[in-house]
């Protein structure tokens, strides 16, 4: 690698971000393959199978193993009981259903909202956050990112008590994946709903992102960027907690600020 | 929205980065379903055929129409003649064998990019770019963001010469939605490969661009932010040229320097 840096030139070594392929597969069948960067893989595979709707309660996992005839460790093998594999298999009917039935009608954003909502726990979410706690988080997160200040190039999800402890804090290329390991690891130790918990994510809020917190029973995300419109539309209609643009001194709340006490 | 600044709080309007769902359909048959901006579309779906290797040349596109029954303007319709949708059968095919063949095999990073670089038509670009051009490219590019500057939610892609001219940029919430819609943009004026060109991307570079840049036949890509190790890799199995932390005064260049003049 050569770096320039005004007029000077160094020829040296960059620690890079990881990024390896992930197969996950469920009871032998091939899930999905991610993108991801490798570490806390079982978090993985446990918060993707949550996010995705298969798996609603940890004890429906009965295992997660990385696949022992796999010669880089890229494939990861989850053991579902009964009731996780017969909702698998309702969602691979329904998809392959909705696809044909589909063929003259469009898809709007209320659409996407109401069947997600549909798929989604109640959350209940009964606590608040003091401004001055919220304007703390990403100085906590950033201190516990040892890689980032490494590479640069990884996404970081943490989850923080309502008064700004932090519990987790997980990276990924990926910015799904590291909200995925974040609620993953909540999954592995038994600790659904994550109620009360704030999520904070170190980039933008997309609506995928709020889905994923909505499915682990999150009640309040921030994110360091923007929100996109859809994830406002799912923060209403959730009546979740949803605050952009979290930086010094600011913030933007986009909804429901009554969980935040100023 | 509520929006705190120090002490101040205001309550007011706030402009969002637009997310919707698009499904592509080729010949009627559902291809994907994207989360996008809205906003060329029609270049996006072209961009993708291309990118996910379906498409080799712009004339294999019979047509690409929004679906008229469609109620939202989220349906996209794909017209492709026999030889794509040939080739889309194909993978269809082989990925269905490869996820049975795969049972007891483990991927890496280097399996990815060899099955990846076999799709991957040879890339020319036999050009060189000053280091002063790049280094005024970020600038351009943020000045013909428009959008950019009043949501701060969306990713942006630009096109330039190697004279640091700007050819296209498009923008979108989701970073390879960005690079699609620039080359699907090339596909539809019938301008492959884009040789010589460089492609810049407003965050990071992922597997995934490197990958969609290649299909395109383009040379060299720049990041403002961190590239991940697969795109290095990428770079260098594929000769091309990946600059990373493309800032005022400073770049890394983290694969063939050769074709950038100091």
């Amino acid at each position: 690698m050569v770096r320039y840096e005004g007029s000077c030139f160094t020829a040296g070594e960059d620690r890079l971000a990881v990024e390896e392929p992930l197969e996950i597969r469920l009871n032998d069948a091939p899930m999905a393959i991610t993108m991801r960067t490798p570490g806390h893989d079982t978090e993985l595979a446990a918060g993707f199978c949550l996010t995705e709707g298969v798996v609603r309660e940890p004890d429906e996992i009965e295992s997660i193993t990385p696949c022992g005839e796999a010669k880089f460790g890229n494939v990861i093998l989850v053991r579902l009981g009964d009731t996780a594999m017969t909702r698998r298999a309702r969602q691979i009917e329904s998809a392959r259903r909705e696809t044909y039935l589909s063929s003259s009608c469009g898809l709007c954003g209320k659409q996407t909202l109401d069947r997600i909502a549909q798929d989604v726990p109640p959350i209940a979410g009964k606590f608040t956050v003091t401004r001055a706690t919220l304007d703390g988080l990403p100085g906590v997160m950033r201190k516990a990112q040892a890689t980032f200040e490494q590479t640069g190039g990884l996404h970081a999800a943490g989850l923080f008590t309502p008064e700004g402890v932090l519990r987790v804090v997980r990276e990924d290329v990926g910015r799904h994946n590291a909200v995925d390991k974040v609620i993953g690891w909540a999954v592995l130790l038994g600790a659904l709903p994550i109620d009360p918990g704030v999520l904070l994510v170190s980039g933008r809020a997309s609506f995928e992102i709020m889905q994923k917190a909505a499915m682990a029973g999150v009640a309040m995300v921030c994110a360091v960027s923007a929100p996109s419109s859809l994830a406002v539309d799912f923060a209403k209609k959730m009546d979740m907690t949803l605050v952009g643009f979290l930086r010094p001194g600011r913030m933007n709340i986009y909804h429901d600020p009554g969980r935040i006490k100023t």
